[in-house]
């Protein structure tokens, strides 16, 4: 039996993946702040080790994980960069990975993931089920599975994403973070709240990836066929079990971008921020930059959740 | 007559620029450090204000003028970098700036300089002189020039930038950053021999734009016709008359690189690093990451120029 998720969680993860994850940058700019027409604050998962926020859930697990257990190795079902992060954390302990990754996964990702020393199998998003490739292998390896989001021990690793952002900028009225399966968002929220009661949480999803808008308003749940969006990061097709009872408690509204405002934001951070942010990194940044939230927030941290981006892909915008 | 470019002056320029540059970060990739077989460190000025290293060196001179002749306003000759910079600093002290900046200019800098409130006037760089319709205008006006290299003041601005690259990497044994007129080589050389006599000082070239490394070797400045290279900031056909002593003196050699190397550099350093850096910015990374450096330099620091970088030039690589 896991513990439920907690602010102590996340300050406990953040002394254990130490060795692991990068203490990021915040960046800010007067020429977004006069297009966002807020104070925004930058925090850059993108310049993040494996270029995106998911070393530090991965690691808070891994590093979590009885010696005796990592001898049977670890095991990850991921679109690509949990994949990134799970291999450089299980190289980290000396541990086989085993990562079940969509055969049409960014190139950069699918390489960057074999380059760590992981062991690579692909599937077909649209007819096969990575849950029953990854429980196969478990099965007959007795690996260690590492979840992507839905873990109190991923959750909290992800948080500490927020709680070094609210350590350098702690008067932020409100942060908001991408939503995939939203344990970046839970572990955040947790945190974010427990540091500042008033502060304000937001979630951002693609329109076309809106399952924990949905479910949301559903007040439970709710699975939409896997979404087609550029933000590949972002395609999980439900809210996790784990985490959506967090966001229920402590978002207070999921904010919605268009495939288009996700490119320009892209496209904006990279000519103006001089950063390279994946799609699925960007979709936090888009619903700012769009003038999605209330007019009272004042001040904003965003989570600029990843890099990792072909430059094939990158010059299609 | 201006005081010779000196170690003082560089720490003078440093506590007198607070107010405009930013103290920009060093990063450094595990993966880039493998690729190019030696410790890189970067010195990230694409992340600087304006985009670029430039407003270390305007900044100093522009708060150095009286305030007698700052209300006859500043004039600056720019490919844009510089001109940027000079429009912010001249903003910042209220003072009215004329730019004259080429036709062919990057259309980002051109509309970055013109949003900073600058006048601009363009001309053709293969046919008009910019110095003789800079001076047309300070004959008209009684403005202060700000040159773009050739003045101790903005040496010893660009300087602060290895200042502050030593003093969070100090065990550096080499550093490097390209040569435009080299008043960014000048100002970083000799803070660097100041407080490291034995580091080794290197500068970088486009092939295409090599008369620095042509004027090394000859012993005396020599002018080449105007360069066509990728690398828009460093089309100087020429090193300045004060930057080339400094240069003389401390730097080892210069490096050069060919266009193809600057848009792999350019591309690997948006993919890997998730940092954009325009050909310009690249050229002393280009240098390092080709294996041009001697075999006995295992660490080194290298300055990122400038990231002002127009998406649709980008999409071409």
């Amino acid at each position: 039996m896991q513990p439920e998720l907690s602010a102590v969680m996340v300050r406990d993860a953040a002394a254990r993946i130490k060795p692991l994850a990068r203490r990021t940058p915040v960046f800010s700019s007067t020429s977004i702040n006069r297009a966002a027409g807020v104070e925004v604050h930058f925090k850059c998962e993108n310049l993040q080790r494996g270029g995106a926020f998911k070393i530090r859930g991965a690691s808070n697990l891994i590093l979590s994980i009885p010696d005796e257990d990592l001898a049977r190795g670890v095991v990850a079902f991921s679109s690509g960069n949990h994949a990134q992060a799970v291999a450089i954390a299980a190289k980290h302990v000396g541990a086989a990975a085993t990562i079940v990754m969509p055969e049409d996964a960014p190139r950069g990702k699918l390489e960057a993931t074999r380059s760590h020393g992981a062991k690579i199998i692909t599937y077909n998003r649209h007819r096969e089920s990575r849950e029953a490739i990854a429980a196969q292998i478990l099965k007959d390896t007795g690996a260690t599975l590492v979840p992507p989001f839905d873990h109190p021990l991923v959750m909290a690793g992800q948080g500490t994403a927020a709680l070094e952002l609210l350590e350098v900028v702690p008067h932020l009225d409100a942060i908001i973070a991408p939503i995939g399966g939203g344990g970046l968002l839970a572990g955040c929220a947790i945190i974010a709240k427990a540091l500042d009661p008033d502060i304000h949480v937001f979630g951002a999803e693609p329109e076309r990836a809106n399952d924990t808008s949905l479910s949301m308003q559903a007040g439970h749940r709710v699975e939409i066929p896997t979404p087609d969006t550029i933000a590949d990061g972002l395609r999980s097709p439900q809210p996790g079990a784990l985490t959506f009872p967090v966001l229920q408690r402590h978002v207070e509204k999921v904010q919605l971008v268009s495939e288009d405002e996700i490119r320009s934001t892209v496209k904006l951070l990279l000519t103006r921020m001089k950063l390279l942010v994946e799609p699925s990194g960007a979709v936090a940044a888009a619903a700012v930059l769009h003038h999605k939230l209330p007019e009272d927030v004042r001040a904003i941290g965003v989570i600029l959740s990843g890099g990792n981006l072909d430059f094939e892909d990158l010059i299609t915008y």
